[in-house]
């Protein structure tokens, strides 16, 4: 197996001249720090943000990443228990790699979203885009996928 | 009244494991500086885009935050005397708590928009990206809301 | 010429407060550096986008600015040889000016699309989230136009 994902390696490698790695570089004491927004109920548009949160943390390893989602606006209906399933269960599984999910607890006061509607683990917050503004401040990078 | 709003500080504080504060926190001293795009004429999205900045300065209080906004491409309806008098209004509201409003120049000249036909107090500066690009040089956090 | 482009720039700044630059000043030797995201076929977002960096270089001068476009998702279109003749020949103008087009390898395996499809000179990295985040790291600003 660890053979084959060489050849994997060494084959990518021959057709991409990739990204190169500001320093410090990607480690388990450097890790990369990102902070993405989920701001629109728009399944498509979810489910891409979820495929990219998952294309970095397969990019640099979990271990070297610490990934917050925060979900304001329509975007709170990503972190609903009941409204998709299959969305649902993508947040449960990256839950289990350690990415954060937070709500935005200035839009579950204007849709009438109680802390018992969300999925267990997601955390709330006053107000989502001062936790986008702190955790930049922190040395998140912030990127709307 | 203090009493009541340290009664709400003290439950809110009880239901919210809030936002953590990024160093130096926000004073007058180090005011946190944010600046904002408007980019597109859909009034939901620039209604939701004035709520946040008010979100904002709810929280942080008005005298720690100072507030950019520059509107380019179709969002400069939203600085245009004749367009939407609720709009109007809010960023009018906005301005007496000095939120800064800037037109683009280029976007200006596309739109054949003339000066007067701005809202008083908004500056116009050439390139609306440009003013995005420097602000954030100059320690401004850019948020897409 | 040089004195019409120097009554050109003493009109327009009569006409406009324009946007401060932060230190250090934009020059040959300290580039401002951008990466802008492509994320979806939208002609005229994508135009929009295209002009949005033509603006960027003719203010800065094209030898004082560094500018990264990164196309991934849907935003892929932009840099296929067969899509749209009139992007086609915008980005293939941008690339004598040194902009860097990159293309998601992710993307590409997900839409079938071969590194022959695309515009010559375009880069394809793995992760094109990835390229956002790490020129940002590298000091490059990110600005979704």
């Amino acid at each position: 197996m660890k053979r084959v994902l060489f050849l994997i390696f060494i084959l990518s490698s021959l057709v991409f001249a990739d990204t190169e790695f500001a320093e410090p570089k990607p480690s388990i004491d450097n890790p990369r720090k990102f902070v993405f927004p989920i701001t629109k109920w728009d399944r498509k548009e979810v489910n891409h943000i979820l495929s990219s949160v998952n294309n970095v943390m397969k990019f640099y390893g979990p271990e070297n990443t610490e990934v917050v989602i925060v979900a304001y606006a329509q975007g709170i209906n990503t972190l609903l228990k009941r409204r998709d399933s299959h969305i649902r269960k993508r947040v449960e599984s990256l839950m289990t790699y350690d990415v954060e999910f937070i709500a935005c607890g200035n839009t579950m006061r204007t849709l009438k979203i109680d802390k018992k509607d969300l999925l267990d683990d997601v955390e709330v917050v006053t107000a989502g885009i001062v936790e986008l503004i702190e955790r930049q401040l922190q040395g998140y990078i912030y990127i709307r996928p």
